[in-house]
């Protein structure tokens, strides 16, 4: 599987997945957007891969939607009048996929349901589509020449990309109903100093800190990891912490009969563990727990 | 229309919303939440109102309930039993409204509903209703001379104006207990470090510095603002992105043939944008998209 | 009643909770579970106790499980095949109660359905068990020597104790998933710039630091304390603001004719109140108002 619009490296457990259209900043396209899901999907099932790193190729993460093509640019059908009718029946209809359905947002919900952490590598502008779709991935890193911008408010559209559940999630209400309000770009300081990143970094030195993250995480129990990352979205949005102890009293249930033994076991034994489980065929009996 | 308890004034898009007591450091009565309500409600859909500040008249921002009055003070009807029941099968009954329901959290309602975003700039004590109902506002900005205390636990009574919505959102779960548990007053200083507010400034700058930020507001398209207000409050409450994907594709697909037009042409042709869509009268058509 | 693994001591309407097993740096055994649900039911209904504190014996808080023990260390009967099934239609059989369900999830929902405050006195090194268990308290605060771990990743298991409910509501999803991602220890000062612990102490000023904020609770309405703890936990999980109002218009409505009389009748008076309603039995007729 090759693609157009991106690149595909796996070295070490840690996948480098680059945005790879330099010369127009990394816009977002239509195309893009099918190349990310098929990526993401892909890396969710591929053993080779503990860990996902995104980052842009060149001196920009993403520029946001490639406005440069002729017509219309985001890929919707006007002729349609959807309603949220439409959205709830008939989500999966090919027409609703291709011609209705937010691009962004897509993309989104397949890093949502991917068994691999994913963490953003911003090294340059990250605008629109290329600011949002950083609010799905799990840690978000940033050279100091990022600058970020949720524009959406300035060129009389809204924020996509299901921003408006993960971005309030991470920054507060506040700071996101300011940045889009006001569509500014901002610097990697101020994303930092809202939590939006962990870290600000020279440019030389994103990369090394990403992957410095994703080695601590990527010699870890695959199905643990796993489970962890969904567990952690899925169960903190239920009301009440008894839905996170059902899951969790599986989850160790389980875990604890099989890598766990080994962990526990290498533990006393003061030695590194060798896990077997896999997270592409070996994930608890229960999982997915939950439907759709 | 002109109020008792409130000033209502707009300018270049903003309207200063003033608390107007302030013989009695602003507190809050039965009237004034009426009037507030009344006032939000106008200016959500009043195409001459982008954005909204709050303040208060003279040395107070809100001093609370107003106690001095004879007799119930929280306006209710001690004479009632009402049950969970009775809150859910008549909450617009009169009897509930006027001698039952929070007053507070009457106010905090039609914030939440309105589609202009609202600054709190707070001025001086800020302290029972006085605190909880700038909970309900998206960004609050500080004088030095501002006092903050949600003293409820000191006097017997629990935190409202939906406060144990609001606060957890904005602070964290565990500074939203730490303050209504032990009901102390707090500075402005330590509101900012928590996170309640975004800015504290000298006395003389509070109203200038959320002119500024309403100024970077008040500019962009109102369909749009309208759009974000609602979609970030409602949709990051939901348990799954997949719900903000059904409305952010349909934001995305109404907005952007309309009011996107101009703003992407806007953008190619670097010129400033000219916005036709009202928030009164050309919502899009799935708007809004909730029920009650 | 006397424990095993605990000292259960109250003082000044503050009982000191600690871990006691300091041989075993107070590691978590199915006794210690057992009792610990035991002692946060006593205090929950424990007059006498305004607010909870939760300390270890020794040098360490919790060093998570006693893996020390042959067999099953996690006390769970692998001959089983537990559904997800089961955890909805038989969560109370006590087989799923004594060989499913988490230990360490029984005892946070026994502290989250406690009414009174809980602070986490963390006197040194809490991991795995001994981490989660403090996110299902209110308030944590850290001794220098502190160093927690949410190490479940490294041992091939997953976190528990409702912490993939509690974690990312205190420092946000972004930082929920390194810790547990990673496993890595980390210490008091960085625990605090994340927000998970409040303020970090010399090893000797920490129980005072703890009595401190206690007091300033102990001394308010144990009525409104109790509410306050349940609103804003079960509040802001809900989907909308109106939630929250029902439930405080009525605990506004029925706390303000009983301790909100003293309170403002002492309020007007300058004097200290003096409240009567206990939160043992003196509860609002609507509470608990959830099911379950």
């Amino acid at each position: 599987m090759t693609y157009n619009t991106l690149d595909y490296a796996v070295s070490e457990r840690i996948l480098t997945l680059t945005l790879n259209r330099p010369e127009q900043l990394n816009a977002f396209t239509v195309e893009m957007c099918n190349e990310l899901i098929e990526a993401f999907n892909r890396a969710s099932e591929d053993d080779d891969v503990g860990v996902i790193v995104v980052t842009g190729s060149g001196r920009a993460f993403c520029a946001g939607m490639d406005l440069s093509r002729e017509g219309n640019v985001f890929g919707l059908d006007e002729a349609l009048e959807p309603t949220l009718e439409d959205m709830e029946s008939r989500l999966d209809d090919p027409e609703m996929v291709n011609s209705v359905r937010d691009t962004g947002g897509r993309v989104s919900l397949a890093i949502y349901d991917c068994k691999k952490p994913v963490i953003a590598a911003i090294n340059g502008p990250a605008v629109g589509i290329g600011a949002t779709m950083t609010c799905a991935m799990d840690i978000r890193l940033a050279s100091e020449k990022a600058r970020i911008g949720f524009v959406f408010s300035k060129i009389g559209i809204v924020p996509e990309a299901c921003s408006s559940w993960f971005l309030p999630r991470i920054v507060g209400i506040s700071q996101a109903l300011e940045w889009t309000y006001s569509g500014d770009i901002f610097t990697a300081e101020e994303a930092m100093r809202a939590g939006l990143v962990k870290t600000v970094v020279p440019p030389d030195q994103l990369l090394e800190e990403a992957y410095r993250i994703a080695r601590r995480i990527a010699r870890n129990a695959p199905v643990s990891v796993a489970m962890i990352r969904q567990m952690m979205y899925r169960n903190s949005a239920e009301k009440h912490p008894l839905q996170a102890h059902k899951i969790e009293s599986l989850g160790m249930f389980y875990t604890s009969r099989e890598d766990g033994k080994e962990g526990v076991a290498s533990f006393l034994e003061k030695r590194d563990p060798e896990f077997n489980g896999k997270s592409s065929t070996d994930m608890p009996s229960f999982y997915p727990w939950w439907k759709s």
